[in-house]
């Protein structure tokens, strides 16, 4: 097999892709990762409920995770894909430095990108206080103030979700499209709700401390939810061809995480929600078994 | 919510239960987790191939978890479930202490039991050279000679992905029923098969030294992988009514983690290969979110 040449070609840099690159590797697939490690969203993250460790950076996990990957064969290297294509019975990548590799099996786990709010404070602030995650972070807010950003289920949800924990939840919305269940849990858990009013600043020297609002008044608070939904992931399964869901967010993949695109396979956040790093090891786990067995069958063809 | 009420009930103690309890307790969900911790097959185990942790024992793993679920206000009862059954919109579950309980929505998580090749030793040196998941433990065994015991495909495969790791491996079995790419993997990755031939014994003090053969030989060895597939989960499916795969091994779970019993989800090996603790917490995490968002609905209605 030519240097250039591998088994199973891994895009993004996540724990769904650290996963199957442990076990495609393990399979004897020859297995390249590609992606920077801060692109993924956990790299700037605390996690507190995958399974079985006790709060720990999302660094750590990653860096551990290559390590892992790369004691069983895997290789790394921390650029971007410009362009990805089928070539024949492979699959022609090329690289932001320019390079070219080939692959007889991809896997798809570039995450999903939330959708930011916009304002000041937002990005410097980030992993200090403000969070795009409720499900990952709100445990960090026990008997501390939180806002809550966004006007839709995931905003709404959210909210409910962090008076288990946070002492006072505010939720900021220009006009809630919820349904009425949620709209009456709103209100038996006691979330504040600010309707019509909106966040145009987080501020903040070393953690968020308030928001700033635009009816021009300051709320004190320790952390900032940004509930806003997630982008899409259009461009590179657009050349591939990869078929997506209705609201053209996330891949469509089966139970073996195949797409529809024979050689091609996802896992993580791209499949869509929850997104949660448990579930994103779970598929990649899956992805890179059965993206090892391809290859390994394609060679006997 | 009487004391003996549960929204969400979870049969079985290994990691796919673990994170389906840390998912729902995060919900808000009243959480109860069933089972012997020891009962789970990782307990015996090392883990090396789970993301992102390097070298740990299944039994610390467990131990964390339960530790983490906990910390979410999940709680736990080391007792085995005697009895399900639906009882209106809820299901009613005697444990072996004689206790009835109650829940609103229940998550099977009671794994897969490996089946045994019933030979002295087997049993006492479990984790100690002794194991039932190449996949997991092949790396443990570099350089090493190792003996694999089973006919078909997963012993094969097994056999085949070891020779990556061992020095040499012997493929004991009565009569191979396998494909005839898979034999020649065989051949090309020079595992020795030795047809005909059956492992007696499994010998050693602290850890496995050797295999005692049925033509009276022995083979020193320092790993035994028993690969004979796995025993049925059909007594608690069926006094639930959930519907299994074809073979009557595993539970057809859709990918909600919901099986065709309103309220029933299930998580982890009981819903089939790859029997992989990463793709049980995934399994689990899915499993746990949608759980507690049934119960919770259950609650409205």
């Amino acid at each position: 097999m030519p240097d250039t040449l591998y088994d199973v070609a891994i895009l993004g840099s996540g724990p769904g892709g650290l996963q199957a690159a442990i076990h495609a590797s393990r399979k004897k697939a020859k297995v390249l990762m590609l992606g920077r490690i801060d692109n993924s969203s956990l790299f700037w993250a605390h996690v507190e409920n995958y399974c079985c460790q006790i709060m720990i950076s999302g660094e750590e996990i990653l860096k551990t995770g290559r390590m892992q990957a790369e004691s069983f064969g895997a290789e790394f290297r921390d650029e971007d894909v410009l362009a990805i294509e089928p070539d024949g019975k492979l699959f022609s990548i090329k690289l932001e430095s320019g390079d070219m590799i080939k692959a007889k099996a991809i896997i798809l786990a570039t995450g999903s990108s939330r959708n930011k709010l916009k304002v000041p404070g937002e990005k410097d602030l980030l992993g200090k206080g403000v969070s795009y995650c409720v499900d990952c972070d709100a445990g960090f807010y026990r008997n501390e103030v939180v806002a809550v950003a966004g006007c839709r289920s995931a905003a709404a949800g959210g909210a409910v979700a962090l008076t288990n924990f946070a002492s006072e939840v505010h939720l900021y919305c220009k006009e809630l499209d919820i349904a009425k269940g949620l709209r009456e849990q709103l209100d038996t858990t006691g979330v504040i709700v600010r309707e019509g009013i909106q966040i145009t600043e987080i501020k903040g020297k070393n953690a968020v401390e308030s928001v700033l609002l635009d009816d021009g008044s300051t709320q004190s608070v320790a952390g900032v939810f940004i509930e806003l939904g997630a982008k899409g992931v259009l461009e590179l399964t657009a050349m591939l061809g990869v078929q997506l869901d209705e609201n053209m967010k996330y891949i469509e993949a089966d139970k073996k995480q195949q797409t529809n695109v024979t050689g091609v396979y996802a896992a993580g956040d791209i499949c869509g929600p929850p997104l949660q790093m448990a579930k994103a090891v779970g598929e990649g786990c899956v992805a890179g078994i059965e993206a090892a067995t391809y290859a390994k069958k394609l060679e006997l063809d």
